[in-house]
């Protein structure tokens, strides 16, 4: 095991002594680099955020979809882990046997599936509707499990989750009747605080008592949430402002992108995930065309801060992938005075990270240009 | 071997007398479907157009990346395929012993895996730069293998491809010095047709004046091709028109998608994939919860057409999918009487069926309720 001068073991070794370096340009391209010094910082950060304010600190795994992350991220200090697919959970569980799955568990091939993880595993589920308390009602006695559930909750994002303390309370009732399920408190993702972190002011002090009055709620009708817990990467730098939050699930941390970057959340130099890329044709004037399009970078949006485009490139922020196709991206090179010439290679730092690890099957982790290890993305997929 | 009651052979065939049948109600969500009744009419309807006017069909295999499509695409009728990817390649090398890569061979290990395809393929490549000739030629000349050269033209789509036929001649003329590489002729690719395929009158005339005079100088300069290679799915159907094309290279054809039918370049009722997901959420008023998001139906925009959203219900098209995370969809209810319930299942017809595919593993191939047989994404992947 590797360790550093100061004794602690390094996640991700160097090379061993006689081990042939491989070096980016021998990488066929578009290929999926992880800078490694920063995801060590990355992980570091987020759990020394959460150690000093005393929240547990659920990772979601949808960000890099890898138990060698996962397993980093237990131990250095993670309570457990956050997965959204059956597939995740499952991969997730050769490494920790304190699962969240939080997704409506609807339809019985995806609750006979996770009733499938192995006995050793804590499985909890966050679900907003009676229908989903009996179909997992249903899976759990057939497979006479025990599964801890959270009722979710909308504070704002309008996309799943009950919103009047009245229906949370009638659902953790429902659970509590519904044996071997068992009520374990309540979950919302605040994936609507996108703005600058600056900015957030106001819509923490919302959460903040929005939650209070729910739970005020919960507390009179004898339902006191054991756990609360939210999170998101743009939010969690803030959670440990907001009363009785005592859990945070983010997920893009490890890696970052250009909106975590562009909304303050991270720096620039914390991007530790970009797409290796190849110009391949500078034929038409003012542009290059480069070997990564929507097959590689994913189309999404820059949320909550200005910017055109598809991803920057991280040695030059001001180029942007700008248009694309599925194996063709365009890099616009009308404000730079940069020339690449065909055959050169890039870096993108893409705008939703979480997309891109989706499309790839293996990472690869690099110091400089030394490709030191790689590790296969075992959560993708169904 | 199945065959139809006139004789036919039908490609997937029905189940085997005696085998349990999976209906949809079985399957995980999201899942691909194929509806084979119109991959059939899909694969026919294109192979009967280019047989009647003398057209090579090349399809690109970018849209399935399946070799079990590729091969029916090869038995009706198609001179060879189309690819983008080396993997994409390899894979079909199993199939078709004549593969086009439409795309710049630049970077060593490209070239190098393109070379190591098998002997007994007839290898092109499309490029539009003198440095990617050299990348070719070295490798090629390692690899003593020939290699057929399209010189890739730009038509308007300003993505890749040289536009002045001067360039053009260059390129042939270096070709034609760099043995074993062989001067095949000129490609190009009219993605940027897209408008409504009534509309298109003004874009296929300016395409043949283009055409016209590329080729006549070409032909001045004893560059003559013998190969015109043009195509996608929507300009397609309007390549008997240009003069000189003698091969389409259309990918979409085979599943179509919602911007192909909102074109007006196939019915609705031609679209022959869909995601099948389930409702696992209603809990925020005016809108359903599906349990395919971005990781499932990709967020291309509808293009060339008018409309929001990034899919549509199959048999209901005023239900968009408007909003998506990772794993959620959102249907906006607002313009249908249509309440659907906690666990029922849809079928989505997405924007761009091509990045869909890249996806997903697995096509599920079905009729009507019954999934009838299953095939691997082989291509999928790097």
């Amino acid at each position: 095991m590797r360790t550093t001068p100061t004794g602690r073991r390094r996640p991700f070794p160097r090379l061993e002594a006689g081990e042939a370096p491989r070096r980016l340009p021998d990488l066929e391209t578009p290929a999926a680099l992880v800078d490694l010094d920063r995801l060590a910082q990355n992980l570091d950060r987020m759990a020394a955020y959460t150690t000093l304010h005393g929240l547990a600190l659920r990772p979601h795994v949808k960000t890099h979809k890898s138990p060698r992350i996962a397993a980093e991220q237990l131990r250095l200090g993670a309570a457990g882990l956050t997965c959204a697919t059956p597939r995740e959970a499952e991969v997730m569980s050769d490494v920790s046997d304190d699962i969240l799955v939080a997704y409506p568990p609807v339809g019985a091939p995806r609750a006979a599936r996770l009733m499938a993880l192995p006995d050793s595993t804590r499985l909890a589920v966050a679900l907003d509707s009676a229908v989903a308390v009996e179909h997992l009602t249903a899976a759990a006695r057939e497979a006479q499990r025990e599964v801890h559930v959270l009722i979710e909750v909308d504070v704002g994002m309008r996309r799943v989750g009950v919103s009047r303390p009245s229906e949370v309370i009638e659902l953790a009732r429902l659970v509590r009747d519904r044996d071997p399920l068992r009520y374990a408190g309540i979950a919302f993702y605040p994936g609507h605080i996108r703005q600058h972190v600056s900015e957030q002011d106001g819509a923490v002090a919302r959460l903040t008592s929005d939650l209070a009055a729910l739970i005020a709620a919960l507390d009179r009708a004898e339902c006191t949430p054991w756990t609360v817990s939210g999170g998101s990467t743009p939010a969690a730098w803030r959670m440990h402002e907001v009363a009785r939050v005592n859990e945070v699930r983010p997920g893009t941390y490890v890696y970052n992108d250009r909106t975590t970057a562009e909304i303050g959340a991270c720096a620039w130099t914390d991007c530790a995930f970009t797409v290796l890329a190849t110009v391949v044709s500078t034929a038409v004037p003012g542009q290059a065309v480069i070997d990564a399009g929507s097959k590689a970078l994913g189309r999404e949006p820059l949320r909550g801060a200005e910017g055109e485009g598809y991803g920057a490139l991280i040695e030059r922020p001001d180029v942007v992938v700008t248009r694309m196709s599925e194996e063709h991206g365009i890099l616009d090179l009308s404000r730079s005075v940069w020339k690449p010439e065909v055959g050169e290679q890039v870096r993108i730092v893409p705008n939703h990270v979480c997309v891109v690890v989706h499309l790839n099957d293996v990472m690869y982790g690099v110091r400089g240009e030394i490709v030191e290890t790689t590790w296969e993305v075992a959560g993708r997929g169904r």
